[in-house]
């Protein structure tokens, strides 16, 4: 059935009612605001738009996992604060020929990652739209003093998590091939299409007082790294031999090398600072953050910028540019 | 100078930043979220969709009106859980060939309103977009106890604030006489590009408990008030004489006399419900509500459904129909 033959408070309503609600949710879905619990006094809140043709395409991508990364790189960003999900605020504009199983997807895929979170959907709105959008908003709690951008020092070490370049390789493979290109290099187009937020990372480096600044990669290593350098009023240095790149990548990126890793998008991992004395700390707790994590540079003087450098101190000229929407281009 | 020549991180993210940041604001925009206080324990958060050509249309308002409107509606449904706003999440999705003139204007809106409501724009997300909407979720803190609008019990007297309808008549006077209505129906028109929330109503009529159950008009009288009916399983009895009209509305409703008062929407005054022994009490605190308040109707019993009468007591018959979006018209 399409959805311009249903009301707005039909299909939709029943949906996203559907959800669980979980803890702290005084009142959820269906009256004028949502009432909820902060703990600690406070809380945080990110915000996302993705929009059909500009963040995604629905050419490749399935509406189960649309809504899968929709709360994934919502939870990703209060990863990078040291943060755990607990509310989501989820708004759609939504074509009126598009089919109900359509919207029941998406909203299956918002709820296989939502009860794994800890995640309850309590609120929103949605329209008839020309397009496909989607506004999400994504409130945590934080037990532990938030991470910003912004405590990095000259001396630290830079540390990421997981692979780099996975998921714009994906992408790639994606535009280049179509949907066919899912069977051949899955793990590349699912670390593209399902992204991992780094909750258990980000929060025990945060309880542990070890990131000093942190930023999840979303827009690009060397971009996201300058966000995170404007912030702290320093420079980075970056060792090219030192990038985590998953096998696939290594296989399929070819002379391409670490182009990837360093200016592709959409990686979700987490980049952050460490003080040089806590080394060692960091190697004792290693195991508890589910994820490898791989030292790749080290925080300079802000006047030294931005440079990655191979094992002969070699530098290699990249031109970093990010997303820009009003260009339509990387 | 038009947006495409911009990047989304260039007079945008400027004029975001002009915002003046208030109190419990710990971080504000530019990291990965916000973090922000909450008092009491727990806090409130209601979330809207804007959508040029469904909700909106540029040809007769301003963007000023516009950002003024945005928050204007939020808080709206702030007041009607008795709770005052505090931090603004705003999403817009701008075409690339607005001038950077009309997204300022748009956020000059905003922050006029947000200055004298004590609302600090904390966060939100930028993007290029075929048509202009907003996507804006609005926090606020929770002295009291929330009203719900799930409160109401048989027996209980029915209020509104302010008058009814004045919006729905200047929206219909704009689509058919265009901008140059503006002179001539100033009030009616500026009830409908700039509404009042009632956001001292809502909060005083929370604090002394008067309110068993509210809900803010948006959609309509009839409409929110089955909102309302349902939400508190009962029925509604509405005056037709008693109805709140302005002298701008009798004058130029004419023949159709309450119909827009009663199915108009958009007037974001309050509807509640109140227990018949809190009548004195109510009287006594009216000259705080910052708005007059009109006894309109009763609750009764669900059976009995939802009825206008006249004084003679005889029914009106009115098709209760809100706008529904999936179909594109009321």
């Amino acid at each position: 059935m399409l959805l311009k033959e249903l009301g707005e408070f039909g299909l939709i309503e029943r949906i996203r009612r559907a959800t669980p609600t979980g803890r702290g949710v005084r009142i959820g879905i269906g009256d004028d605001a949502a009432w909820l619990e902060a703990r600690n006094h406070s809380f945080l809140i990110t915000s996302d738009l993705l929009i059909e043709g500009i963040h995604f395409e629905l050419k490749w991508t399935s509406f189960y996992a649309l809504g899968y990364k929709t709360l994934a790189v919502n939870i990703s960003d209060l990863a990078a604060m040291g943060t755990s999900p607990a509310y989501l605020i989820l708004s759609l504009g939504i074509p009126v020929d598009f089919k109900t199983e359509d919207v029941e997807e998406f909203y299956r895929g918002i709820r296989a990652l939502a009860s794994r979170s800890g995640v309850s959907l309590v609120g929103g709105d949605t329209s008839a739209s020309r397009r496909f959008f989607i506004s999400a908003s994504l409130v945590g709690h934080s037990p532990y003093r938030p991470i910003t951008r912004g405590g990095g020092k000259v001396g630290d070490d830079l540390y990421v998590t997981g692979t780099l370049g996975d998921s714009a390789l994906g992408l790639k493979l994606l535009k280049k091939r179509g949907a066919r290109a899912k069977e051949k290099f899955s793990y590349l187009i699912s670390r593209h299409l399902f992204p991992s937020a780094r909750v258990k990372a980000g929060t025990t480096l945060a309880r542990e007082r070890l990131a000093k600044a942190m930023i999840d990669v979303s827009d690009g290593l060397l971009q996201d790294l300058n966000h995170l350098c404007k912030a702290s009023g320093i420079g980075a240095v970056i060792y090219e031999e030192a990038l985590p790149l998953s096998r696939a990548y290594r296989t399929v990126a070819g002379k391409k090398g670490p182009l990837y890793a360093l200016t592709g998008g959409e990686d979700y991992e987490l980049l952050f600072c460490l003080r040089r004395r806590d080394r060692n700390r960091l190697e004792k707790i290693k195991k508890r953050l589910g994820v490898p994590i791989t030292r790749i540079g080290k925080c300079v003087p802000a006047r030294e910028g931005t440079k990655v450098i191979n094992r002969k101190g070699e530098q290699r000229s990249i031109s970093v540019t990010g997303y820009d929407h009003f260009r339509n281009k990387r």
